[in-house]
């Protein structure tokens, strides 16, 4: 199967969690806190639930082989050769608050490797997908190869995080260093930073404590659009944890070097 | 002439603003740096100009009496009882980013107060005006009455600014004493933040520094769905500088308490 298939079957996985997910976006629901007490704010929703089960149900239909890991119903068969990664609402902060700047995350691993990520909003009607290849957004407009652009010092780059609240310690040190040095920071973009890199819209995106499932559908989109993304010491990024992403490798080298001096 | 009338005014006056600035957004366009050497990057782009250019112009034929205060243009006839304050691109930084944060801002003073305000979206068609008694929000999906939320204690309320970055000094302080009492701080919204305040979905805004174009047409929108925006010191918001903005007034006050601390 290739990643046109791929493609088409994740549209469908779309356009099922955008219909489960849409209805609760700006209306009075309760915000269940899953973090421990006194651990950072972290809301799910009963849209986060929808969208991952209606996504769940699909994959095992059409896939039974396939494994699945997800952000709210954890993992099965994961040793599987075809594993999907699931985020059906990354940015449940940005949700809450009524800002179109969450996603749905939907990335296939493949062996282990990302080969195939969508980032869908479905308010916005945008649809970022990439294949390590290539890589292309729609909207209400019609749609577009994404392609980064280049930039090759950091006083020329936008940076982005979600929040410098995220670092703490040397890790606020290092995202500092690095802040310090660009032309200008964006705060509070989860996903939707990932793909305005991919759109040569941004330069550089930092963060930290990323889980898989928030950054392994971002993968080939990155890629495919000429981007470079690892973690803070240059492994692979599909793990999570601290990534870094560039959309020109000359600054991404430049990020590395500065936040582990 | 009332308020009605204004609005269908205004509603043509986001038509072709939108028209004129949408077509850049998301292009590679140049974006002149109008801030001193060693200031805050400050970008102001052709869609800014052609935006307000295209406001003025329709202002100036429908009530050649009437004075305009612009970003771009500057002011004439801000003696006369009813002023337009314009606002083509608030958050050009979000703008050049990608994100459909920034929103073109139409306000009108009567006698020096504000008496109606759209904010504009025109990338995810959103429109959210009020007249100081009433707000309402139309979308693609339709349109709804906006109302703000109880909310009578920070360790309930979501917070945000468009970046903690914009404070120095006693304001950092002041800013961060009301940080760390809420439940959560959301960054990078601009003017969207404050629409979201008139729609429930956050409960304070605080910011610094802002002209009398960045606020005034929001005046009617958060005081018309219930909320109070005020100076840091409680003085009419209309002629910008530090703002604090509640949906409701019990938090107001704990926030004006806290920031004056």
């Amino acid at each position: 199967m290739t990643a046109v298939d791929f493609g088409a079957f994740v549209d469908d996985l779309a356009s099922v969690s955008g219909t489960a997910i849409l209805p609760f976006f700006r209306t009075a629901i309760a915000a269940a806190d899953k973090s421990q007490a006194g651990a950072p704010f972290d809301p799910v929703t009963e849209a986060d639930r929808a969208g991952e089960a209606a996504m769940r149900q699909m994959i095992r239909r059409t896939f039974p082989s396939h494994g699945i890991i997800g952000e709210e119903y954890g993992d099965e068969r994961t040793e599987a050769e075809f594993v999907w990664v699931l985020d059906p609402i990354d940015g449940t902060k940005a949700f809450i608050s009524g800002l179109p700047m969450w996603g749905t995350l939907i990335g296939l691993l493949r062996n282990g490797d990302p080969c195939f990520g969508m980032m869908h909003q479905p308010f916005t009607r945008e649809r970022f997908t990439g294949d390590g290849g290539s890589a292309t957004w729609r909207g209400q407009s019609g749609q577009r190869e994404l392609r980064t652009r280049p930039c090759d010092s950091l006083d020329k780059a936008i940076l982005s995080c979600t929040s410098p609240r995220m670092f703490r310690g040397e890790k606020l040190e290092a995202f500092e260093r690095v802040e310090r040095e660009t032309r200008l920071a964006r705060f509070g973009c989860d996903c939707y930073a990932y793909c305005m890199l991919a759109a040569g819209l941004m330069d550089l995106v930092i963060e930290t404590d990323l889980k898989p499932y928030d950054i392994v559908a971002l993968v080939p989109i990155i890629e495919g659009a000429g981007g470079v993304v690892t973690t803070w010491t240059g492994e692979p990024a599909a793990k999570g944890g601290s990534i870094v992403a560039a959309g020109d490798k000359r600054l991404h080298e430049k990020a590395l070097e500065l936040l582990n001096r």
